[in-house]
């Protein structure tokens, strides 16, 4: 066994492993800081909420700590897959640096993993502590496959980080054991999770392992989901329930109302979605399941042509955490869960890695810069769960959460991000993000080094310097971004004709490199005001502000003295930018001349027959991911357009 | 004892008995779908729902059928009050017409209160039935003073309608017992009501009876709310809790944080604010209180200038069912309950009777028309909680409700709404609200008949024919409404000079009046723009359309083919009026050319950097309060300005 993955071989395109890539500039001081302070800090917190007690087998059964909402379901239902994302993201961390402080308590997590498990490999500290005796009488709603697969992810990432197998083998044999339970005969079950995880899990563990059994069981629970008999009606008639009446009331909240392949819509929880679409991904990938892909084509463009926002983000409804209506993305109230966002990335990669256009490119950058970053704070030490697009001063990050799922998930995504800047094929390489950094990339026969050097984001201008490791003739994929409208491509100072080159947003770069070899890449880095579909109501008469990847929004701490929305953006208003290093960790904000209707001359009136007056006001706009980080007040992301 | 009630000494205006107006027109239809529809529909589906059995001493205890709610409160709890409102609203019915079905009806329920009285006068189904031995124990979360004022204020209504005394008694009895546990003396209970209402029926008792401990113990429970040490902190130590962990954990939330004459905003839940600011001002008419009428002028500018919906609707929260932050008026999510726009009706009437002024009275009349009655359906069968201002077609008005407070509030206050048009004083009588009806008023020496024809609130033009029983000398007062631009009155023909005799907003004609003359007054029902102060953020950019007492809105059905906020009123619209008899029980419609937001060419786009196009669509908006009658689809109120 190697700690490298095996490639995917209906994969065009591969992610290289975590170690490879090394990520300086913007993102080597966001990972700098996951590894400093917030890898440390989720341990710590999740064992300060007690779930430690809960997994430790040597002390005693703790009470419920939070009570069951809707009558059958808890969030520490979940809590082995909190410690399966801590384990990620320290062992992506230990991947680009081993610290034995931080790998000795992750040592002790996966230790009492180890003394937990059971002899026949079942592995769950709520059915085997806390409800001992049901275990798989409720996949519906008790997250147990999907505690297996965030805890199985994990095992692969600390064994491809430090070597270490033993979570690997306490994890292979529960997916042994799982194995053995679900699948087709008669004597097994014929269901899958209600919260759609195990399924990408367990490619990454066949990945790792070479073991096809892995891969088969995750094909199974994505071919089996939403097939009649439905699973989750036969479990729930044989709790003695009426399957009609849960929580959630209708089978697409976990997408389980369909068949997969015939699935025409984003529906239901958003995070799940997320995670069975990177999961069909991951298949498609494995098995060349043309049929998948179709259907993963048919649900991004319905998320991203009817139901998504501005920023990446998805899911506007609390009460399903996911998706409602056509167009319906109400700003303020937006839930827009910072893990749906993460797992947006996640399904962006996969399909680049089925087929490199910028379409999945450009919103894999949009959610990773906008919905999901904004989701830690730029010390690392505090998160949002909800990513509203307008604030009245009232929403904050928090230290911790009842349900702690996105801390550890935009961590783990950070820790790794190196890897989805960059992917490998047979004989191609792709540059996906831009970012200063360095690579070492693997060809079917070969190795090439990518050294970026770039102010990405700040700056459109970015350098490549090409060392394979001796001259050999491959093709480089550069991604241009849709919102580069006057991108310019050179090589060794020969300017190519990008138009000729690029299909499906990527420039195609087929040469025989040396060392040696620098691609200069400019990209149009110009401000854009984004207008909404008109069927979008919340957005009617408003503009976002988006700079290359980054949307903006205003601050209250920056735009004093009015309320954000007496604000009015003219249609004719420039925008300049200012790199400001010592504001936020350094962004380049934004500036512009506006009006900004007057409440002076109001009196007590609260309505009246005359249209307010405006006087000029010049506006400040900052990157969204860094809001609420000064003094609280309003933050707007739509703008009124004049 | 006499069923007119007696004058309040200190009131300049005083409300007429119900049985001496008669409504026609408008309202005249609106009273006779409350008589014919929903008086006996309130009695049936309050049986339906079960309260019968938790009211009628001779059927066994029932179980619990709503859940408790935060632990500590039912929706259940209320259920004497909810037959208070029925018995009170047949009271009117019965007033204008007696019916011998009806009244049987509610005669069967009032023998079901008598006989649960206890010995001690005690009343309460919940106390009696459901939580025995828990009496007075918590005056915070239980309605128990509540549910006594409400089943009073139909004890009144009915004795004051038909004569029957039973009721009365019953309640009389209530009230001495509830006066003997409440009080000053240190054997007493230093307390009031977590939700105020037995204040001003308290009044009302008074006023029926005469009897002056009725209204010394109305003052006594507005002077002593807020007072230190607090009752309510006091009652929860008792109870062993600690008094700052409850529901809602401020004391804002039912205006028990200061006294009363020193609360500077309207806080906390607005129905309850409603009722205490409704009983603050009968406590001050009835001892002529200049520092509660203080209070009251605060609390009221504060209402109209920073916390109410250009609908007249207020509370835009559901977690509180009230008061947020000044200028918070969301409109997709307001809550705007029913009973707090009736609450409102319910103070505005009194501000008047202390002081004729177009400000309480074109508040009056907006909540009426607006926030109060579109919480009725045109049938009289349906009814809203929740009044928002805009609608993605998903909210609809329900048969019934699990706290089904609203439907008996505005059947009550329609069914009685003609004294709300009348007052009468010494020498001056007023007409505060234009509607076709006749009305029998009492002078201190003297009667006269004044019988308006008009069709207001279609027409401006109001004809009132005033038939004193001699030849007198006295003042007739009619509201000049500040949306009125352009008003015109004349007396027998002869035209007078408005300015000169209009004060605070009402046209004072003082003369001999003889049999035979006749006043014409002419209001300007131009339809208006309004816009809301620019620090309402959710209002920014639109306007919502008025014209007269009534606000407009535009439905899908009208508008068919994009959504309404794609929708842009141009500066220059022209609105034009057209009265349609066979539309939604008769309404004027208003038209414009307006500009339409066009998605044709957005392809499957949901952002871009190119605006919208516009292309000419007419709109036609109808009154807001004839909502959700046709095809369910969007709604709006403000309308995007262009």
């Amino acid at each position: 066994m190697d700690a490298e993955p095996n490639p995917a071989p209906h994969a065009r395109l591969r992610l290289p492993a975590v170690p490879r890539v090394r990520m300086d500039g913007f993102w080597g001081g966001r990972i700098a800081t996951v590894r400093d302070v917030t890898a440390p800090i989720l341990r710590r917190r999740c064992d300060e909420a007690g779930m430690m007690d809960q997994i430790d087998p040597s002390r005693p059964v703790p009470a419920l700590r939070i009570p069951f909402q809707n009558g059958n379901v808890t969030t520490q239902m979940f809590w082995d897959s909190d410690y399966g994302k801590v384990i990620e993201t320290a062992a992506y961390c230990l991947a680009g640096r081993r610290d034995s402080a931080l790998e000795a308590t992750i040592d002790a997590v996966i230790d009492r993993f180890a003394a937990l498990q059971q002899q026949d490999g079942y592995l769950s500290s709520w059915y085997q502590r806390m409800q001992p005796g049901k275990r798989w009488t409720n996949l519906r709603d008790c997250h147990e496959l999907y505690c297996a697969g965030h805890l199985l992810e994990g095992a692969v990432a600390y064994f491809q980080a430090t070597g270490k197998r033993r979570l690997l083998d306490v994890m292979g044999r529960y997916m042994d054991h799982i194995a053995g339970m679900f699948g087709p005969a008669p004597e097994q079950r014929q269901g899958y999770c209600g919260h759609e995880e195990i399924e990408l899990a367990l490619v990454k563990l066949f990945r790792a392992t070479g073991e096809r059994k892995y891969l088969d069981l995750s094909r199974y629970f994505v071919d089996q989901r939403g097939r009649e008999p439905k699973y989750f009606e036969l479990e729930a008639v044989a709790r003695g329930e009426d399957p009609g009446v849960w929580h959630h009331g209708t089978a697409e909240y976990n997408q389980s109302h369909l068949p997969v392949r015939e699935q025409p819509k984003v529906v239901g929880h958003a995070v799940r979605a997320m995670y069975l679409y990177s999961g069909m991904a991951d298949v498609a990938a494995e098995f060349g399941d043309d049929s998948l892909r179709t259907a993963l084509e048919r649900l991004w463009d319905d998320l991203v042509a009817k139901r998504i926002y501005v920023t990446g983000g998805m899911g506007p409804s609390a009460s399903n955490e996911g998706f409602t209506a056509d167009y319906d993305l109400p700003n303020r109230t937006a839930y827009a869960e910072t893990c749906a966002a993460v797992g947006l990335v996640f399904w962006a990669q996969r399909m680049l890695g089925l087929s490199p256009q910028a379409r999945y490119g450009d919103m894999l950058e949009l959610a990773l810069y906008n919905g999901a970053l904004a989701g830690i704070s730029l010390a690392g030490d505090t998160f949002f769960y909800e990513n509203p697009l307008e604030s009245r001063g009232d929403h904050h990050r928090w230290q911790w959460h009842r349900c702690p799922c996105c801390p550890p998930n935009i961590a783990r995504l950070i820790a790794a991000i190196g890897t989805f800047a960059y992917a490998e094929g047979d004989n191609e390489l792709a540059i996906h993000m831009y970012a200063a950094s360095e690579a070492e990339l693997h060809l079917a026969n070969g190795r090439v080094t990518l050294t970026q050097a770039t102010d990405y984001p700040w700056s459109g201008d970015i350098r490549v310097a090409v060392e394979p490791d001796r001259p050999r003739r491959f093709a480089l994929l550069l991604r241009i971004p849709a919102w580069s409208r006057h991108s310019t491509l050179a090589v060794n100072g020969e300017p190519l004709d990008l138009a000729a080159i690029t299909h499906d947003g990527y420039a195609r770069v087929e040469r025989e490199w040396a060392p040696g070899d620098v691609v200069a890449l400019g990209l149009d880095l110009a401000t854009e005001r984004l207008y909404a579909n008109p069927a979008v109501a919340d957005d009617a008469g408003r503009v976002a502000i988006r700079r290359g990847p980054l949307l903006y929004c205003l601050e209250a701490v920056d735009n004093p003295g009015v309320g954000l929305s007496q604000i009015i953006i003219p249609r004719d208003a420039a925008w300049t930018a200012t790199f400001e290093p010592a504001l936020l960790g350094g962004v380049t904000t934004l500036h512009a001349d506006a009006l900004a209707e007057q409440t002076a001359d109001w009196d007590a009136a609260l309505y009246r027959t005359e249209p307010p007056r405006t006087t000029p006001m010049p506006v400040t706009a900052i990157p969204y991911y860094a809001w609420d980080h000064r003094a609280a007040g309003e933050m707007l992301v739509w703008l009124r357009a004049g």
